[in-house]
């Protein structure tokens, strides 16, 4: 079965839109792929190495998100990276063979020292980043990668840092594909991409009263000023997460032209796409709190997630000590 | 005791500036301190990636020039630093604080970059040089480092890095000190300073005849182009030598002024060096002997190195897993 790699900064919980976005799809690639997902924590540190007070516990809180969505520990390998050294030695050796200026150059680099201003990002590690997200794929030699568009670049330094590790050493690494996921539109309560940077967010783990209380304030299309007005659902974030969230066809029919011609009102809308939300994340909130109160089941997870990685990274590893010429 | 980190990159055949410079000074350390050895073959790499073939065969000459040297595995850890894994590991943490404008400061760098034209070192590893080194040092909380004079800006780095990392996440690591030791003049057979890559070396590990004949041929002073010219001993490079491995020092003065009285000849002079660095050899080169032809003991002391150099690493590493703040 073909390998699968991919991974998770650990920076709070998480919310619907990682769920749409990504979880949904990992839970079905488990499948057809033998996966590897990794919270990959030394990433986290990369931007947040300032003030890690918070770093175990958003670990802690990724790995139930996971569990909660139907990310199997049976199936899958789950573990945090930082457990697994291999992460941090393959990091080291595809660092000997990537040229600097890939890395100056790359997109999401000069992106992300300019978004987050506020933070002091030229540090040796971050300017490292698409190394480590190379080593983190290579290390299970994936054949595909599930990314996001906006992920794109990252993936394309992994291939170009395969093949050139592979020009100089032999043939190691499978240069890895994109296997490009659906990123369905989740916009946030103000209408924004939901992001917890942004404060908009409906978080997986929320409780119901608190995310009808979300839901409810929600902004809408903001040309329907009063019930009375007819609104447009094409310009509503609420109607955003209907497509996402309501899978009642005929429903969704119903409410857009009620919507158009004024019969229903916003409460309504947000009502019924409440009562979906909800049936969305029961299964998913039960899983969680089957494994919230068992902190020695969610060690127990992580210890056999990162042996199981380790087994294949040790491999991984012995492949490329031999490809380098290191003494055994 | 306190510990004590010294590396040495794997680049060949190690020669008696080496001894004189190094190697003696590391031995007379295992009276005062639990030393760590490390033959440095990920730092070999960042220079020599292009070519790895004989990074094996580099680490085995090394370590029998240590052992024939009197580096003794039985006081000190002698091991390969991609055997210890937290040596990686320790530099992907270290370059989560290191400012990327302190390495592209680093005078050593842009010296190296210019030195090496023929080489690209326009890779991340390369930049990231000192980082790696710091990581060879802190990994053993060494209090003391013995460095060339050539050496101090980089342990100016490893004190900066020490620092910062201890401002971020409390006391983990001491900031060594430089344990500077007497770099005697060793000039090569050429005059110019005596290194592998000016093909001008005397090696620990040749034969007594090439010693000789390499002597024989062995530039002195210019200005002495007959016999019966007088010569300056300042002006030579036998002299130096001299001065390194020739313990008489009366026989040393009735040469000079017999070099400077014409009264003997360059030949003379370099049979009497010859004789002395025989001596100072054969208890070096026979103990180098009895490892060469048994493998099986060299991959044991190596073995045994690692084991012990490991120990302290996962110590230190678990500190700083702890203060780092990642998940256990």
């Amino acid at each position: 079965m073909n390998r699968v790699f991919s991974g998770m900064r650990p920076t709070g919980k998480l919310h619907i839109g990682h769920l749409a976005g990504a979880l949904t799809n990992w839970t079905r690639l488990q499948d057809d792929y033998d996966c590897y997902y990794g919270i990959v924590d030394w990433h986290a540190l990369m931007s947040d190495y300032a003030d890690t007070s918070r770093l175990g516990e958003n670990c802690r809180e990724v790995l139930l998100d996971w569990l909660g969505s139907g990310i199997d520990p049976e199936r899958s390998s789950i573990f945090i990276q930082s457990h697994v050294v291999e992460h941090a030695e393959l990091a080291l050796a595809l660092g000997m063979i990537t040229p600097l200026g890939w890395l100056e150059r790359c997109p999401t680099y000069k992106e992300q020292i300019l978004n987050l201003q506020n933070k002091d990002l030229g540090t040796y590690a971050f300017l490292g980043y698409p190394v480590l997200m190379a080593a983190d794929i290579l290390l299970y030699r994936s054949e595909k990668v599930p990314v996001g568009e906006d992920q794109s670049a990252h993936l394309e330094i992994t291939r170009e840092i395969a093949r050139r590790f592979n020009y100089f050493y032999g043939p190691i690494f499978p240069e890895p594909e994109t296997l490009l996921t659906p990123t369905p539109k989740v916009p946030g309560t103000d209408g924004r991409k939901m992001s917890k940077s942004y404060g908009n967010s409906i978080n997986i783990s929320d409780e119901l009263p608190e995310i009808w209380q979300k839901m409810r304030t929600m902004k809408t299309d903001p040309a329907r000023e009063r019930r009375s007005d007819p609104g447009d659902p094409d310009k509503c974030p609420v109607w955003d997460l209907h497509r996402v969230f309501n899978p009642d066809g005929g429903e969704r029919e119903e409410l857009a032209s009620g919507c158009r011609s004024a019969a229903i009102g916003c409460i309504d809308c947000k009502k019924r796409l409440f009562s979906h939300v909800e049936r969305y994340l029961a299964p998913i909130q039960e899983r969680r709190r089957h494994y919230e109160g068992r902190p020695e089941l969610l060690d127990e997870v992580l210890h056999h997630g990162a042996e199981k990685a380790r087994k294949v990274a040790r491999e991984t590893m012995a492949a490329v000590r031999e490809a380098l010429g290191l003494l055994r």
